[in-house]
C-alpha cells in the first residue's frame, strides 16, 4: 500500500532512486504468449531519454533495458517480467546543497516530513527519472494493446503561452521535431519559447494531449474505477502534473446539455456518436469512439535563479538551482503520458475479459 | 476488481441500483473507537437528498440511513460498518422507453456493450443515486478526520457562464443558499441561470471547488498513489465529472517556474510556503498548506427536448427526456465532492501511520 | 485491509454481527449474465441453518436471503450483488455474563485486546453466524462454476474418534443423514458420539473432507497464490479450523518420492495421473484430476461446564457456557467448506481467463 | 493478480526463473527508518543456499544479495527496497529432456496447460530457487519484527519416519547440525535416513515446525485474514508443502472441548492461558502466547529412477531424474518457513497499527 504498484490485473511495480544503482520495474500479470519486441521497448525508452536534444537535460543515460525474467524465446511466459536500467551518469556532488535545504516546489520537504529521512541525491525517488521504468512497462502494454488494434498517441498541445489545438492523425508528425508538436510552425514557436526561458534561467509548463484509437466499446468499470478516473489518476501520478480533463473537459462545463450531448447513429462500424464531447467514455466505460484527454504540467521547479527557502532546521536560506535539468518537461513527457495511458488500457482490457460470462 | 470498492485501508464498497430495493455501503477498515454521530451522518445525506429545493430533481427520497453492523454503544467496533438506504420513490414506468433506446451521453449504450444486458430502471447502477452511499461513507470519514483536526469544504465555483473565484473561510456561507455558492449575489445569478435553462428544457454544467484544511504534512504516497492522484481519481469517479485540477491547475501551465514556485519560510506553525500554487501537495505528499482543487461537471445529459439516437438493434429513433432530473448537478454535487475528498484523506491518514517506524 | 473481503476477481465482502440487525454480503465481480437460481441459494443456506436437527444449536433463524441489488430479470448484471439475512432470534441476555469475563478459547479476549471494546452479544463478529453470508456467496459461486462443469462436494470424515476414510461419488449419500457422513453406519456412530458428548455438557471436534470435480487443468497462480494455498487460507478462515491438508497431506510426508510421485498417462480425456497424491494440484496449478483436501475442526469452545478464566480487569473468575450451541460443528460446517472452496475456484477460474493471450 | 506479490502493507513481489539471469524481490511498504543489517540478510540467505552440506543439492550459487534501491546510509527510506541475486551455476543442458516430457509430480504439465508455453530450464519459475527471494525479504521482515521483540524460529520436526516432538527454547540447537533438528541424536537418525534414500536414488519428505515468540495480543484480522489463515497460506505457497496446522492441529480434533479449551489466568506479564492448544491465536487474532505451527513437505519429486510419463504430445515415455537436487527438502526449508512467517507477522503488525484510534 506504499503506492509503488499500478494496475489491478496488469500490475506494474517500479523501484529505484535517481542516483542509486539502478531503476527497475516488475510487470506481473502480462498474459503469456505475447511476442516481446525488445527493439520497440528500447525505442520507447529512447523517446524519454535525457540528452536527446538541446531542449532537454544534458544528463547522459543510455537507458538500456536489461530484462531479468519473464521472457523465454521472445515470448512472455506469464511469470513476472522484470527489467532494470542502470544509473550511469550519477553526480551526487550536485546535490550536496539540497541535502541541507528544501528546494521550493520540490518534494524535499514533504519526503522529510513523511519519512524522517530521505535520499537527497537527485531527488531520490521523487525524481522524474522514475518515469523511465513506467515507459518500459508502458511499451510492453502497448505491445499487448497492439494485438487488439488499440494504439495510444500523445503530443505537445501547449508550451507556456504557445498553443496547438489540433488532433494529429498519426504519430509521425509528432515525432518530426524535438518539442513533439505535430504542427512544425507551432513547434518552432514552442522551441523558441523554451530557448528564451532557459536563457533566463527560467522554466515553462505546458499541456500534453492524447488520444487512444481502436478501443472497443466496453472497457472500464462503472463506479469507482471508471476508465477516465483511472486515466486521470495515471496522469496525475506523473511528476509535475496539475490537472487532467477528457472529452470536453473544463470547457464543456460552459455548454448546455443540448449542445454537449453526443447523439448516436448507426454506421458500418457499429453504433457511433456524431460529436465526441464524451471523449470516448460514457458512464466510465468506453463507447468505441476515440478517447481524448489533456494533461497539465506545471513549469519545472528547478530554476537557475536564487530563491528563498528554509533548511531542515527551519532556518531561512537561499538556494539556486544546479545540476542538469529540463527547461520544460512536456516534450519528454509525451512518451510518459502514452505509457501511462497504455497501462490503464491494458489493465482495463484484461478486466473487461472477466466482466461477463463467455 | 469490478470497481465498486474505493480506498486501500479505509475501504468503501457501494452497491445498489437507482430503482432496485435499496442502496448500500460497507465500510471496512474504519478504526475501532470512533464515536459515530448519526445525526451528522443524516445531515450530510440531507445535503445530497433529491427534492431539497426547486433547482433539484423532485424525486422524493427520505434517504434515512439504516445501520446494520459495525457500531456498538455509539462507537465503531473495528468490524465492517454496513448501512442501507431504501429506494422509496421508484417509478419504473418512467423508464420503459429507455429500455429500448440509448439516451445520448448516458451510460445506457456502454453498459449494454459491456454486460450484454442491464437494468434500465433509472439508469440502474450508473445513476447518480449511487452517490448517496458515498456521502454516507464520506460522513464517517469526516468524523474520523475531525478527530485529527482535518476538515473538507466544497462549494459551487461556476454554473454555466457564472463564475465565483473566491475561497470561503468557512462552510456556513456555502450552505446559506440553494445553489451552494458562498457569494449571495453570484448565487442569485447562478440560480437564475439554472431556472432559465430548465425553462428551456435544457441543462447546465459547472465547477465545484474544494479545500481541505488542517491536513498535516506527510499524507500521500510518493509514486502512483500521490495524494492528488487519488483525489483526482476520486473526483473523476463521480458521475458527470470531466476534469480535475489542483493548486494552480491548467492555468498554472502558463506561468514560468520563477512565478510558480512556492518559496518556503518558517512560521510559528512550522514550515509554510508564501504562495500555494502547489495546492498543498508537493511530490504527491501534503505539505501542511491548504489542499485546494477544482472539479468540472458537464451539463446534465437528460434534457426535455427530442434528440436523435439509436435503439438496441441499431435502428435510428428519437428520444425526449422524461422523469425527474436536476437541471444542473453542481449544487447537489457539493456534498459528494466533500465525501470523496474525505474518503481519500481518511485513507491516506491511515496509510501514513505505517510509513515509518514509531 | 481489515480483512472482511475475500477473493481477487470474484470478491466477497461480509458484514454483520451475531446479534446485530442483520448479516450481509456483497459480491463484486460476478460476471454478468449468470442465471441466479434463488431456490438453490436458499437450499444452500438451509443446509447451514441452525436448528436443522437435534445435533445442532436450537437457535431459530429462518436465514431467508433478501437480495438488494445486482440481479435483473433473474440474471446477474455485472454490478455488485448484495444480500442480507435478518437476525431474528436474538437473545442478548444470554450474553450479559460474557460481556464481563473472557470465555476460554473464544475470541472475547483477543477482540478486546485488539479493538479496546467489542460487541459481546453472541460473540459479535467472531460468531460462526458470519458464515451464513459465506454460504450465500458460495452458492452464487457454485452456480458460476456449474456453467463450467465444476462441482464441489464436502462431507464429514471424522467426529471425535469416529473416522470415515472414503470419498463418496456424489453428494446424495452425504445429505442422507444429519451428521453428513456418507456411510450410514459410520454416521450412526458419529451421531451417538455427539449425543454422548452433549449429554456430558461437552463438545467434539472432527474433520471435513472435500473434493472438487471437473476442474480443468490450469487453475491457480504459480507462486504465492497457488490454488491450494488459497484453498488452505479459505478453510483456515472458517471458525474453529486448526489445520488443512490436500492430496497426500501430512501422511504423505512419510512416503518416499518413488511411492509418492504421480505418473502421467494419456487417456481419452487427456493427460491424467495414475495416482493422485498431488490432490489435483501440481506447482499450485490444477492438473485436471480431482482436487481433494481435508479440514480439521477443533471441539466447540462453549461447554456447559464451569471453567476458570479472567474478566476484563484480569480478576480470576469462573464461567459456565450458556445459550444455544452446537455440540459438534462439523455437520453444519460441510456447506461452509463447500462454499469457501467454491469461492476459491470461481475466483481462480476468472483469474485464469486472463493468464494468456486469447 | 498473477500472484507474485505477498502481503498487504508489507508487500513482497518476487521475480526470476531458476536458470534465467537473476532472481529478485521488491519490498514495498517497509517503514522508513529501519536499520538494515546486510550481514544478517546475507546470513539468512546462506542458511537456504544450495551446496551448504552433503545432504543438499550441489548446485553452487553464492546467493549474494545486491540491493538496488530503498536504502540510504544504512536505513530504509520508505521507498521500495529492491534486491537481486544472480544465477551463477546455470546448466541448461541438464534440462533438455524435460523440455519434451513432463516430470511426474512437478509443475511442467500444469504450466504448459496454463500458459501454452514455458521456460523449461530448471523448472523456470516453479523452481524452489524462487524461495531465495523470499528468504531475502523475510530477513528484512525479521529485522522489522526485532524492533518489536518478535522472533520466529523453525526447525525440522520430522524426516521420513524419524520424528522430533519437542519445541526448542532457542535457535542455536537447530543450527548446530546440517539437518536442522534441535536434538542431536534425532538429527543423526534423520541424516542417516536421508543418506539412505539418496543412495537409493530416492527422496524423503518431512515436517518443519515453527514458533513465533514475543507476539503481542491483537495481531490478525477477524474474518478472512485471520492470522493463522495468512500463516497457512504463506506456508502452503512454499514448494512441496502439502499441509499446515497450528496449535493442536489435526490431533486436536480428537479431544473434547473440556480437554482442548485453554483456561485464562492472570500473570505478571498480563493475561495468559494455562495450556496453548490455541497455538497463540484465538478468533484469528494473537493472544500473546507463543504461536506454534507445523508444515508438511512431500518427498522431493525428482528421483534418480526411471518413471513413466508422457510428452507434450501426450505420447507415453520414460524419464529419469538428472541434475543436482536435494534428497530431502526440509533442512533447507527451515529458513524459508521462518521467512514466510516473518512476512506474515510483519504485515499484520503494520495492519494492527491502523485497527483502532490512537
Amino acid at each position: 500500500m506504499a503506492g509503488n504498484t499500478f494496475g489491478t490485473l496488469f500490475r506494474v511495480t517500479t523501484f529505484g532512486e535517481s542516483h542509486g544503482e539502478a531503476l527497475g520495474v516488475v510487470i506481473d500479470g502480462c498474459p503469456a504468449g505475447l511476442a516481446l519486441d525488445l527493439d520497440f521497448v528500447q525505442a520507447e525508452l529512447d523517446r524519454r531519454r535525457p540528452g536527446q536534444s538541446r531542449i532537454t537535460t544534458q544528463r547522459r543515460e543510455s537507458d538500456r533495458a536489461r530484462f531479468l525474467s519473464g521472457v523465454h524465446e521472445g515470448r512472455t511466459t506469464g511469470t513476472p517480467i522484470a527489467a532494470i536500467l542502470a544509473n550511469e551518469d550519477q553526480r551526487p556532488r550536485d546535490y550536496a546543497e539540497i541535502a541541507q535545504a528544501f528546494r521550493p516546489s520540490h518534494a524535499d520537504y514533504t519526503y522529510q516530513a513523511k519519512y524522517g529521512h530521505r535520499d537527497p541525491r537527485g531527488g531520490g525517488r521523487s525524481s522524474a527519472r522514475e518515469t523511465a521504468a513506467r515507459v518500459l512497462a508502458g511499451a510492453v502494454a502497448k505491445l499487448l494493446l497492439r494485438t487488439q488494434g488499440i494504439a495510444v498517441h500523445a503530443w505537445v498541445a501547449q508550451v507556456g503561452d504557445v498553443d496547438y489545438a489540433g488532433t494529429p492523425a498519426d504519430p509521425s508528425a509528432t515525432e518530426s521535431n524535438i518539442v513533439r508538436c505535430p504542427d512544425p510552425a507551432v513547434a518552432a514557436r514552442m522551441i523558441a519559447a523554451i530557448d528564451a526561458a532557459r536563457k533566463d534561467g527560467d522554466t515553462l509548463g505546458g499541456v500534453v494531449a492524447g488520444v487512444a484509437r481502436g478501443v472497443p466499446a466496453g472497457l472500464g468499470e462503472p463506479v469507482f474505477d471508471k476508465l477516465h478516473a483511472d486515466l486521470g489518476r495515471a496522469m496525475l501520478s506523473i511528476n509535475a502534473v496539475k490537472g487532467f480533463e477528457y472529452g470536453s473537459g473544463f470547457a464543456g462545463t460552459r455548454l448546455r446539455g443540448s449542445e454537449h450531448n453526443d447523439e448516436f447513429f448507426s454506421s458500418d462500424e457499429g453504433i457511433r456518436t456524431r460529436t465526441n464531447h464524451s471523449g470516448g467514455i460514457q458512464g466510465g466505460i468506453s463507447n468505441g469512439m476515440d478517447i481524448i484527454f489533456r494533461v497539465a504540467f506545471k513549469p519545472v521547479a528547478t530554476i537557475m535563479k536564487p530563491q528563498a527557502t528554509v533548511d531542515a532546521e527551519g532556518r531561512e536560506t537561499t538556494l539556486t538551482g544546479r545540476g542538469r535539468h529540463d527547461p520544460c518537461v512536456v516534450p519528454r513527457a509525451v512518451p510518459i503520458v502514452e505509457a501511462m495511458a497504455a497501462l490503464v488500457l491494458a489493465d482495463h482490457w484484461l478486466r473487461d475479459r472477466v466482466a461477463r460470462l463467455p
